[in-house]
């Protein structure tokens, strides 16, 4: 473990700013709700805004809403280092979910700056807007916006106050007829990095403060609706029933058992949410509509799994006499982090007397976008339990200072070496 | 099958009836909606009080809103022939739920009257108040009223508009205060008959226009609220998960071998309801809650397969770390039908060239109250792939007549031949 010694970022400032940072839309004693777009999301980016200032940054706000903070180098027109994540929250999120990123960012500009660095390139700080996607159910709005992603209609969905995201975006005093000059353009962005807790209990169960990212595995997301036939629960016999709830466990236990199949292997599935109609406690169920959500590092056993698991629900559907529909939500090809920038990370990483281990991240982040555009890196920090999306979300101040000081240290080397952007 | 000349009622005018009475509280072409103590409940209860009047019977309404015809016998003394069953419906039923047990009383009475025979004993033919239940989430409650049997505070229930019972009950001209002096004398009811539609698909499967009832099952009603601990869909390994939904999951499947281990037996279970929290697609389910509806006409072969479910809910929740609570919410014990009144039944269907099958009643009715206080038996129509509790509830009047006529038969038995009531 490295000494305090060697920690070259301002640790104490850091936590003061993200506990400044949780003050806005706190709920409880360690909650925060931020939506995208609300008046707590403006006030926070505010607040965020007037540190990248005082880090030493020009900040301003893009028409996507993406706070960006820009540190100007020796050679303002070499590809960019983008460093960043979100503010924007859960409606029963926690302190640390993206805030670490944006702020870490900030820290580590702030002290490149504290120590007379000029970076070759420009160091861009971003606060991507809405990459939670709960407002308006479609996260990574931001990042979207600014590499040219959107989709056709996104700004006319609602919330469920029947705002569309127009309206919240003009709102914020953004102009969306200005989206078009400011997407960035093809090899702009030269690399991208990203601390982020990790949302899962991996880092904790090894033991570990900090690790490397592998990819990003993106889920498979499907909607399955089964429909048998409703029925009075004490007088249709076993035999003659069409219970779509039956249908719909069946494939429940089985997809745990087709992504456990490989040992080791990091696949998961989960069906995290469904449905039941009539939903009546002596009617046999008629309709159940169910999701799963499957991922895994590497797609080809993902599609095996996905294979097995259509020819579960077809038997399942036979015997029962139900008949299913499948919908594909999100397909999302794993997207993998640069080699140049995980040996970059295990480098530096290992100057300060750490082994980080490497480890897939199941959920998405604004790197998941910025993956099209550059080459990226992730730094996971371990999180209580792997508590996150939740007010119970936690990562200690000393696992935050190491992410951040190896943040700082390989955006360091990656802005001031000649070549830093490797291939 | 008996020729046309055989059948004693006026099957027209029963069929009438059934029309006319649909045509309140319709919802589109085959639906009703007549909840218990409503406006269209009290104008279905007045026209069916004239139709009472018709047939030769006083008729009134209890403080318990029962409506009830009372047809005088040669000794009135004697312990009273009961016939009815309830014109209260479901908010998205059908036609003939509870409508033909009164419309088809009716139609006896009026039979007897005009064959000019009197019986032995009164006839009462009631159409009881709030059989459904689903106004203020507890059924059977003018049958419970004349019984004898509310329980304490019943009359503070509210419906979703925070309206009380009481207040419906006086609404509907109904004076609580005068509950006591209007229940049953122990005794006073002979013996009681029902017809119904079976709501199930067991008679159309044995091609059998009507069955006879050997008893209802009740239902053993069971809550269960498993709980283990949310997590990132993506980032939660399998081995480290507590999902509460696939513990469920798990419990469904077994719930369901368990209830087919004796090939033949009438066991049925059922899980109708069941809720995910947090719901959503992303995150492990934390928590979910679901029922079970467990009937045997054997109460023995029911509670064995209790004790299975509940050491399979135990095995289950250890396995995947998981915490629950059982919480039972109704345990009926079967209620049979008297012998005595299945034999006469049985032979009254023989000589009309009848052979109905007997069958269990899953779904609760009227009877099962009356079945605390008398004898009781029960004949079933069959209904259409066994829908009711639905608008597109069937029975055919082919199989209404052959029901309404047995139904004819024995009570006329019944209510003329001396010692009519058997032990």
């Amino acid at each position: 473990m490295p000494s305090a010694s060697q920690i070259q970022i301002n640790a104490s400032r850091l936590q003061q700013r993200i506990q400044e940072l949780a003050q806005i839309g706190k709920i409880g004693e360690t909650g925060v709700c931020r939506l995208a777009l609300s008046k707590e999301d403006r006030e926070g980016v505010e607040l965020v805004k007037s540190w990248m200032q005082e880090a030493g940054m020009e900040a301003s706000i893009d028409p996507f809403a993406n706070l960006i903070g820009v540190l100007k180098g020796s050679n303002p027109d070499a590809p960019i280092l983008m460093l960043g994540s979100h503010v924007d929250s859960q409606p029963y999120g926690g302190r640390f979910d993206g805030a670490i990123g944006v702020l870490g960012a900030i820290e580590v500009v702030q002290t490149l700056v504290e120590e007379g660095i000029t970076p070759e390139c420009n160091i861009e700080v971003v606060a991507f807007c809405d990459e939670e996607g709960c407002r308006f159910n479609k996260g990574l709005f931001g990042v979207r916006g600014m590499t040219g992603k959107l989709e056709a209609n996104e700004l006319e969905r609602t919330d469920k106050n029947g705002i569309t995201r127009r309206e919240a975006l003009v709102q914020f005093g953004c102009d969306p007829a200005d989206f078009e000059s400011y997407v960035y353009q093809e090899g702009r962005i030269g690399a991208f990095l990203e601390l982020h807790i990790e949302q899962g209990p991996v880092l904790e169960s090894l033991d570990a403060p900090i690790g490397i990212v592998s990819g990003i595995s993106g889920p498979l997301w499907l909607t399955v609706e089964m429909i048998g036939f409703a029925g009075h629960a004490g007088s249709v016999p076993m035999s003659m029933r069409q219970d779509a709830l039956l249908g719909c466990a069946k494939i429940i236990v089985a997809l745990n058992e087709l992504v456990r199949q490989e040992p080791g292997a990091p696949t998961v599935g989960t069906v995290g949410s469904l449905s039941v109609f009539p939903d009546s406690r002596n009617i046999i169920p008629e309709k159940v509509s169910f999701t799963i959500d499957l991922r895994d590092i590497d797609l080809r056993r993902r599609n095996a799994v996905e294979a097995e698991l259509l020819s579960v629900i077809e038997n399942v559907s036979r015997e029962h006499g139900l008949t299913y529909t499948i919908r594909e939500d999100t397909n999302s090809e794993p997207r993998y982090c640069a080699n140049w920038i995980k040996q970059s990370l295990h480098q530096e990483a290992a100057l300060m007397g750490l082994t980080p281990p490497e480890l897939m991240s199941g959920p998405f982040h604004d790197s998941l976008t910025m993956s099209y555009v550059c080459d990226y890196g992730m730094i996971f920090v371990r999180c209580l339990e792997g508590i996150s999306h939740n007010p119970k979300e936690y990562a200690s101040p000393e696992d935050i200072t190491l992410g951040t000081e190896l943040l700082y240290r390989t955006a360091r080397r990656v802005a001031t070496e000649k070549g830093g952007f490797q291939p």
